[in-house]
């Protein structure tokens, strides 16, 4: 069992920090808003600290789940950040969805103190995150990822090494351009199959047979086209990593229409209040036109 | 068992009707090039007939599976069409995609004559075709559909009736929808992992798991990639059911931003001498630009 620290205890990092105390680590957390803190401690043992570097203090491994590029910055590299505490030989794992970017900009810094980094986002929502199922994309040195694979084990299905640093990032990009492409098509065959009168559930039994299926078909086809989107993956958060996307793709080349396309169809969702929607919510822009 | 007509042996229809044979019904075949219903019947048995009318005659059933609109109404309608032969109380099934107006068309027609119809297009592409596992997507009455259902059966892996007729095509154009982006976004997804350098194939494994996956990812995920094109459902067949699926669109009020465009970038497709090429070839206008 190793000592471990969490940074970020919101829906994902909050039950993924809960599986490590469970599988018997000792576990010290930090969020940027105490009460979460607290409570998480209450929840599941362990112990608070009052700063992301107090939190690194000795440990073995150290993990983040925050939000955007600049949060996990200031959480490693700022002046309470946990690179100031990390012993060498540790191993720093950030499952935020960032740049591949900053990925590789930490693994050198981590590098020159001794340290460790695995880029390692995650997808499987918070479904997977509750139940220990998500799959981790890591990118990062062999021998660094051998050290926290063990650990990562416990609130994952599958954790894969991808590639040098950066290529779990890489790997979540290329999840969520195919899912950005699932969700709009399936928004405007649910949308087409409402106003051609048809049975939608009976549709969605049909065509999930054969070659229209998907799992965002199997898991929000019905959900969708009812303009049920209080659950899920958020508006907001799929169009951080949209913008992660194209900002890659200026660099590498690649051409991405569809996702240029939907990243301004989720700016209208969350303009028109749906920040917390759920990534499905690009039927209500067709629905309400 | 029951005599049947089938019309039109293409890659779709020939085994089709094959598994009809097989199943022990009389089968009277017509095809628009007569070498390959002669072809047909040296492999299956049955017998030609010179026209649709002629294979029409004293049929219980008669099946058509042609190409387009015009097709359809040609080898129904016209002078040597089977709606000259069909005797009362038989039933005309067309696995054509084809317009849901064109259905309802021939359903007023064939009533008049008290002939039944049913419009019933597929899904599962040739290997479905050959494997005898179609998805069946029916509009029509009820007891029309419960005369030709068994018939059906022969090829179907499900065969459902899916309400008036038009059902069953408007269900087609929902699975086109749908299909359309996918494959756009399974495009710019894959070509993005090989512009960034990631291994794609493990790729393919990883993303799979979760959220992004669907029939399209784990069977031309992989083909795409590598530009293998020469199989599957023709880029000119899918653009013809997306012109079919904006048709009705401009008449029901749905709104289809993104069939819109993939539309057409199968148009580019062709241009680049791509018309028979499998639909994932969408990527081929992102990897040569």
């Amino acid at each position: 069992m190793a000592a471990v620290a969490f940074v970020g205890l919101g829906v994902m990092g909050g039950p993924m920090a809960g599986h490590l105390a469970r599988a018997g680590h000792t576990v010290t957390v930090y969020n940027r808003t105490t009460p979460k803190a607290v409570a998480w401690v209450d929840a599941n043992g362990g112990q608070p600290a009052a700063s992301p570097r107090l939190a690194a203090e000795g440990a073995d491994a150290v993990f983040l789940c925050v939000g955007r590029d600049d949060d996990v910055r200031s959480v490693v590299l700022g002046p309470d950040g946990v690179l100031a505490a990390m012993r060498r030989g540790s191993v720093l794992v950030d499952h935020t969805t960032a740049s591949a970017d900053l990925a590789r900009e930490l693994a050198t810094t981590c590098h020159a103190h001794g340290v460790g980094f695995v880029d390692a986002p995650v997808s499987g929502g918070q479904a997977g995150a509750v139940n220990g199922a998500l799959t981790v994309m890591c990118g990062g040195a062999q021998d660094h990822f051998d050290v926290v694979a063990p650990i990562i084990d416990a609130y994952a299905k599958a954790c894969t090494l991808m590639g040098p640093a950066g290529s779990g990032q890489l790997t979540k990009m290329v999840n969520q351009l195919a899912i950005a492409g699932i969700v709009q098509g399936l928004s405007e065959a649910m949308h087409f199959a409402a106003r051609a009168g048809l049975d939608v559930d009976q549709v969605i039994d049909v065509i999930g047979k054969g070659a229209a299926q998907s799992w965002q078909l199997d898991n929000r086809g019905r959900t969708m086209w009812r303009g049920e989107f209080d659950f899920g993956f958020a508006a907001e958060w799929m169009r951080k990593d949209l913008e992660i996307c194209l900002d890659e793709a200026r660099r590498n080349g690649a051409q991405l229409p569809l996702a240029a396309l939907v990243d301004q169809l989720y700016a209208q969702v969350i303009a028109r209040g749906g920040a917390r929607w759920d990534t499905s919510s690009l039927i209500h822009l067709l629905d309400n036109p």
